[in-house]
């Protein structure tokens, strides 16, 4: 297929190193630098993303922020393109597809699996080898473009579940904001661990990993669907709240049957 | 030196492999299967606990439950060997040896090497390499039996911190028993990410790791310092709230400076 990438960071750039394996690949991004990067990796770029159609998709891996807009400027020319992109809240994609223009193809993606790294320099084509790629058909898609959108997920190693963009937000909340916000208050709670915290071992330091989330895509990743993630995050603090009154009150069952749970939770993880 | 080591799952297990090669070792467990797993890898292996001295060193790497009884035992015939235990919570070691006998020479450690496996078959002689070894002297901690207790920790190829045992339990709830309870408390929640929890990605799984901690350990942890414990996780639910509220009231540059923060405190980390 005669493929498009809009965002050459770390997760555009990755499909896009992978994808070029099979592909008839063209790279787009605003930033000159990952232009000249991922030109030196290899991989043709145009100057233009509306010199990226026509094609049979076009993905775009931007920012947050920045996916309608490129969808917008991709859907006034992209003439039976398939728009996929990769961003991980997908009710704003959904929301925009709605009033997209008649005849334009939009599928929403999310493939779960960032790293906290970010930028060209951190692409790796194995990034989606074995991970779950996500799907949202939405009003602009069509049996057609799914099956385009399925063969690029399955292409970069990754295996598809389809969901609707309420289905996928709310998990969302629950698999990547609140676990960020609980990285977060742990490493601050953590900073009163002084003067051993250069002691932590190895579970302080997975447990708080997601704290080096660069800021600006933290700061998405909980506003971006602001509702789930608050609600995400109050169970969060219910459950702590639970287990916090059990060790004041000495109650080692009410502990113990809550720990089961949560590692019966951790069992169901493949 | 002639060192023997009480507990033969994966801390007691990993420092037996580790020290045999350049001391002379023998091993001791309760359990005749971890007697016998100890003595199929080599160590050589004695059925009491009392045949473990005389000797330069005995290490008591037992459950936190059976330190102090195990001290007790050994230090009715320690006959000047330093007793040296592995367990995560200090100030009842530093109890106990202030009401110890006379002559006693008692040393609280606590390697930072923890894993979510347990038992011998877990154990590894490089668990403890680039590792800190925390080493809290007690009443019963003379020069020579923190050197002795230093060349121990050394020798497993961790670094050597010394503490008293309030900072270090302290510290540790922040480290250990707090990332704990939020891992639990992220499994639990992230269930209501059904059906989308198989498709969670490496960093919820890195979140809730210590959710698999074996529930007798995590038990301990939780009520060993309960009062710290409860105020570590205090913490967290302090942060996590101030979080919720800032995404509830839109106040992105609130939520900004706190994640700024906890990534400075993940920059402090070696």
């Amino acid at each position: 297929m005669k493929i498009g990438v809009v965002g050459l960071g770390l997760i555009g750039g990755s499909l896009a190193l992978a994808l070029r394996e099979t592909h008839d690949l063209t790279g787009y991004d605003t930033d000159e630098r990952a232009r000249a990067a991922a030109k030196a990796d290899g991989i043709r770029i145009v100057t233009r993303i509306d010199d990226l159609v026509p094609a049979d998709a076009v993905v775009v891996a931007t920012p947050i922020s920045a996916i309608v807009p490129a969808l917008e400027q991709l859907a006034a020319r992209s003439n039976g393109a398939v728009l996929l992109d990769t961003g991980s809240l997908k009710r704003t994609v959904a929301d925009y597809a709605a009033r997209a223009p008649a005849g334009t193809r939009i599928v929403g993606g999310h493939p779960m699996a960032g790293t906290t790294s970010a930028g060209f320099s951190a692409a790796d084509p194995g990034l989606f080898r074995g991970r779950t790629f996500l799907l949202v058909p939405t009003a602009r898609s069509d049996d057609a473009a799914m099956s385009v959108a399925g063969t690029i997920a399955r292409d970069v190693g990754a295996s598809v579940t389809v969901c609707s963009a309420d289905v996928h937000d709310r998990a969302m909340a629950r698999l990547v904001a609140g676990p960020l916000a609980a990285a977060a208050a742990l490493a601050v709670a953590g900073a009163q661990a002084e003067p051993l915290l250069g002691a932590a071992g190895p579970g302080f330091r997975d447990s708080t990993r997601l704290a080096d989330t660069p800021a600006d895509l933290a700061t998405e990743l909980l506003f971006g669907s602001g509702t789930d993630a608050a609600a995400a995050i109050g169970s969060i603090i219910e459950g702590l709240t639970q287990l916090r009154d059990a060790v004041e009150r000495g109650d080692r069952d009410y502990a113990r049957s809550f720990l089961q749970a949560a590692r019966s939770v951790r069992s169901e993880l493949s």
